[in-house]
């Protein structure tokens, strides 16, 4: 049945009567946003968005962004109409395991036109913001005059969830500040939270709020039908080229539902008897269940038509742009393609013994000195820890609006405030557009902050890395407050992450090129205050293997693994056993994750059956057992005062550890332990 | 010498010139703050805030918040001048180890009138809130015609960091909502942060944004010499009774410093030079250290008296009230003391194995439901989750401004909205305010929007408890975005902090009850979506040590440590393996934390010499190397689909697992393992 609507309402109308199906099916998700923000989701899809469904990677294709992620069933409807790699049989598999079309929309997992992970809320807005300062970035890098390359528009649908979030409050700010005129975001204000009215605790006047960030704002008061009024306002806002754009667009959640504009819609399936009367009410047959009218479908392909047109137009627009600038053409295909330039290795210092202590976050200034400019990719900056986290490399250029006189927007350094958590989401956007890769820094202990978008980066697969400075007690006067325990235990938990902490200026630099070389994970660099000793036996491409054997001594009696500030202080350790005739091997781990990835050989030829390891680290212990038979760290809060008494304080010095040793070493006098790589399952 | 000045100009150019004198003996330090906010410290000190020192715990003192904590020498040196437990001696020891005087000012560590853990940017001004929602609620609870025992207010300064956290703008937005009149914040607007000028990346309208919040706002010029204007602003901010007030104070930071207005003088020692000079400006003695004229001690003694006497008055008013409300005069009292009621133990539901499988966060609400009657300083909510936290008990009222007419202020349930991070710092002020346990809820995933907070809830020794539901893979559709899988990890290498995740019925009473007993660190309960059967051998005070063996069988050659909804796996698991003539023992470990606070004698009887252990739990195995031999988890991120599904697809069915404890069993054949908890430095 193809009911005798106009195009515009039977494509809305498909969409209000499939996410109900979609979700019924599921017996599980979201159908009230979906068919809420149907008809802005239409003429957004059919009116705005310039994408190709069939070349899902064009670089200037237009951005969209569900940042209310719950009402996927919405856009996995949406991407299907414009013919992406998402069949009628992947909606008809919603949310069931190993489908396409899973609970939340997940990046980086192969589902053409998801263009960053959302669900958890507030971070579709702040990625988005990401996207935006992505486009302005290249546009200003590489257009010339004709060759209009970069010049996307990035599309955000979020609702009231995500407009409570912190995160979504940072990113707003900064886009703002940041005058991002491509990004135009509608705000599904439906007046429904899960708890209910949102009358109950959101009571804000959203467009003043936004306002006062510095955004361009409308509002359309009949979202449900005012397609022409959307339209409008869309058009209004791609003219306002030096604002962000905010549309408030009222809408009535579950729209056409008998429980519209009631909690009930949000996260439930309807039943069968509503979804029957929601058809009848569209005028589609209710028997009918995951209908698209034929019509639909040749709206939606014409548009995709157009799309196609688009890039291909692109494409040759691009392979003029070859003709007159060679150069940036080939700079632009290079990192279109993911290729690091040449020379990465050769450009990153080396260190030996002799060469001063140095801190590590002073060592990765340096790497990033030598690298920026060879790496022109690297774009990012630090949530106000600039002088400390030691992220700005000479002759650094700022991401700013031009009018500020403060930068341009070719600069790389992006002040990103004291806003953690957005800047995290923000950098997750960067890397998602493509052609970046982008970095973010604060203390370590406030990667805590932002761990909600951190995550997303790692379930993504998106490269993004995180500059952490500060590591440890090491920081010494700001305290326990400043100082991280728990946080690299965390991070180490989470998957596809790298956590590095160098232990010394080739570590530092072998850190770097490996987290540039992991293209599709993201990396934290955990980086000490204080100075450290250039370590023998420390080499570059020794942290490729995650742990190694930094010193080691002819029938070793026992074994020290450490990372960053610790390893030389088990060198150190290790001297004074020495002294008493006891011999102790040490092992460098500056990446726990990559030493996991290596073969059980190589790793038992690091912790070999019969030696007994302490492991050595100024945080939480927490994890350490999987490698070391005794633990060696702080489980408790830090203190304040100068660190070198806080470190003698939680027993972090040789004299103690000597002796932990040596009880060590009776322990096992007659019975040597096994390694703890032995295990059951292996 | 005393210098011939007005009393506050004297006041103030004290602190304006100790400050630094304080932070150049550390070397360490922020004087830039200190000396901006001088005048407003000094007009909050003197002519408002409530006090008294030699009763530092009065309930109805007003609270005063530095959120801007790196500026805490002001707040030592007010603090020191007003009476409190801080001395000359503890100026001087600023930022060394074991000194009263930290970095960051630490609340429950024993120094008086330091009310929240401030330092990590915008936790005071969100925690402020909480002390505001605290002192709403027990006026609303307790004060009568005549005896308006709780009627304090609470003070904030805030600078441009706290101003651009997420954090922050949640709970501002949600004060704006409660109308809490009673919370005036001062806005140090110096437009100074460590990058440089906010001109940089913070150019927001921020008196506009709090508008839009509901706030009451004002704005003072001069804040470097206004008192007055201050005055007037305090006082006006006073009589707005129904929202929340924002005074923003133009202020220099590092005022009367050479590089006064610069960013130098944020977060670095001055130099003696400069010192010098600010002394000579300021009319003191430059050769003298350390010096506070004794016009100063006296004047501010003379106000700490007077905030004796206020104190005094109201405990006469409190005696009086014993005799009008009796009951309501012994349940404040019992409140203050930090005393639970009797008979908790006694309402907390008791289960067996008849009694139908329940899900976790659905036998929390039977608990709450049971002990919200009984447990009057039970308040809290859920961050827009309230029907799938299932925290809301029955007959409870919402925490709401009464022309709302959504609740009044007595209530005890909040909506906190889409505020997880706002929400746990918010707790973190409610606890500290005194008299209350709060509780926050949302999804287990997403407290890593929060820890920023939960942190400081640890670190300061608040009572907090965090109701974490849809725990795991077991939550199903939503998917990875929402599954926990280093969420866990994450929390136990928390210190402070008891982390429960109760198997079933009893488990969850026990929780409840062991995490209610402990006053002085915060609790996470850890609950599941689907439904748990009631376990053989589980019992409401056996959770209280942490770990115990809940079946067993003589002689078992191998045991299975599981926590929550996979201890009923572990016994079905065991259930298979005595099929084959296998014995097993299961221990379930509802709270890791408590299990490691137990003697060596209890944990060798729970997991002894010989016997091997294979821990089960549905997130990442990372920290089970401390207990087991083999780890059983998901290392991965989760999936979506049916929770069923899932547990088959990452192997958490007894026939995998069966086959695992087999491989575990011949590993170990000639060779028991010792006990995991056998240790070299036991
Ligand atoms: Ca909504
Ligand atoms: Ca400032």
């Amino acid at each position: 049945m193809a009911p005798s609507q106009d195009i515009d309402s039977l494509a809305i109308n498909t969409i209000r009567t499939l996410a109900p199906d979609v979700v019924q099916k599921a017996n599980s998700g979201h159908p009230g946003a979906p068919m809420g923000c149907a008809p802005m989701a239409h003429v957004l899809f059919s009116r705005f968005i310039k994408a190709n469904p069939k070349n899902p990677t064009w670089l200037n294709r237009d951005r969209f962004v569900l940042s209310n992620g719950h009402g996927c069933a919405l856009l996995y409807i949406m991407l299907h109409l414009m013919g992406y790699n998402l069949s009628m049989d992947d909606l008809k598999q919603f949310r069931q395991t190993g489908s396409k079309t899973p609970g939340h929309p997940e990046a980086g997992h192969g589902i053409h036109g998801i263009e960053v992970t959302t669900g958890p809320l507030g971070q579709g807005i702040a990625s988005a913001v990401g996207l935006a300062i992505a486009e302005a970035h290249l546009a200003a890098t590489f257009n010339k005059p004709g060759f209009e390359l970069v010049d996307n528009n990035t599309f955000v649908i979020l609702g009231d969830g995500c407009m409570q979030e912190g995160v979504q409050a940072e990113a707003a700010s900064l886009a703002g500040h940041l005058q991002l005129g491509k990004l135009i975001a509608l705000y599904d204000d439906n007046h429904i939270q899960i708890d209910g009215d949102t009358a109950l605790g959101f009571t804000e006047d959203v467009i003043a709020r936004f306002e006062a960030y510095g955004w361009h704002t409308q509002v359309i008061a009949d979202g449900d039908h005012d397609l022409e009024g959307i339209t409008k306002a869309i058009e209004a806002a791609k003219k306002v080229t030096d604002k962000p754009s905010l549309i408030k667009v009222r809408t009535t959640i579950g729209y056409g539902s008998k429980n519209q504009g009631e909690e009930k819609v949000h996260g439930a399936a309807l039943g069968e008897p509503d979804i029957i009367e929601v058809k009848k009410k569209f005028g589609f047959n209710p028997e009918e269940k995951f209908h698209i009218p034929q019509e639909v479908y040749d709206f939606y392909h014409k548009l995709a038509k157009k799309g196609s047109d688009a890039s291909e137009a692109w494409d040759k627009l691009f392979a003029s742009y070859a003709k007159e600038f060679p150069e940036l053409h080939a700079e632009l295909t290079r990192r279109m393609n993911n290729k690091l330039p040449d020379g990465l290795l050769a450009a990153l210092p080396k260190y030996t013994p002799k060469d001063a202590p140095v801190a590590t976050r002073k060592l990765s200034e340096i790497v990033l000195n030598k690298i920026a400019p060879i790496l022109p990719e690297l774009i990012g900056g630090s949530a106000d820890l600039t002088g400390s986290n030691l992220t700005r490399w000479k002759g650094a250029e700022d991401f700013q609006p031009p009018s500020t006189k403060l930068g341009t927007y070719a600069g790389r350094y992006i002040r990103f405030g004291v806003r953690e958590h957005g800047m995290a989401a923000i950098c997750n956007g960067i890397a998602a557009y493509g052609a970046s890769i982008p970095f973010g820094a604060t203390f370590f202990n406030f990667i805590s902050y932002a761990l909600g978008a951190v995550r997303l980066s790692a379930l993504s697969h998106e490269q993004v890395l995180y500059i952490m400075t500060h590591d440890s007690i090491g920081l010494g006067e700001d305290g326990p407050t400043h100082q991280p325990i728990e946080t690299l235990a965390e991070m180490r938990a989470m998957p596809n992450i790298l956590n590095f902490r160098p232990a010394d200026g080739n570590e530092t630099s072998g850190s770097y090129l490996v987290a540039l070389e992991a293209r599709d994970r993201p990396s934290v660099l955990i980086l000490t205050r204080q100075n450290l000793p250039h370590l023998e036996g420390s080499e570059i491409e020794k942290v490729r293997k995650g742990a190694y054997v930094l010193q080691d001594q002819e029938k070793a009696e026992i074994c020290f693994v450490a990372t960053g500030s610790e390893v030389s202080l088990a060198v150190d350790t290790a001297a004074e056993l020495a002294k008493e005739g006891i011999k102790a091997r040490v092992v460098s781990m500056p990446c726990w994750e990559l030493f996991e990835e290596q073969s059980l050989e190589y790793k038992m030829s690091v912790f070999p059956d019969g030696l007994p390891v302490i492991s050595i680290e100024a945080m939480s212990t927490f994890g350490w057992d999987r490698w070391a038979h005794v633990c060696i760290g702080i489980d408790s809060f830090g203190a304040s005062g100068p660190y070198k008494d806080l470190y003698k304080k939680f027993g972090l010095v040789p004299e103690v550890i000597v002796q932990k040793a040596k009880k060590t070493l009776a322990f096992y006098k007659d019975r040597k332990p096994d390694s703890k790589l032995r295990h059951p399952l292996l």
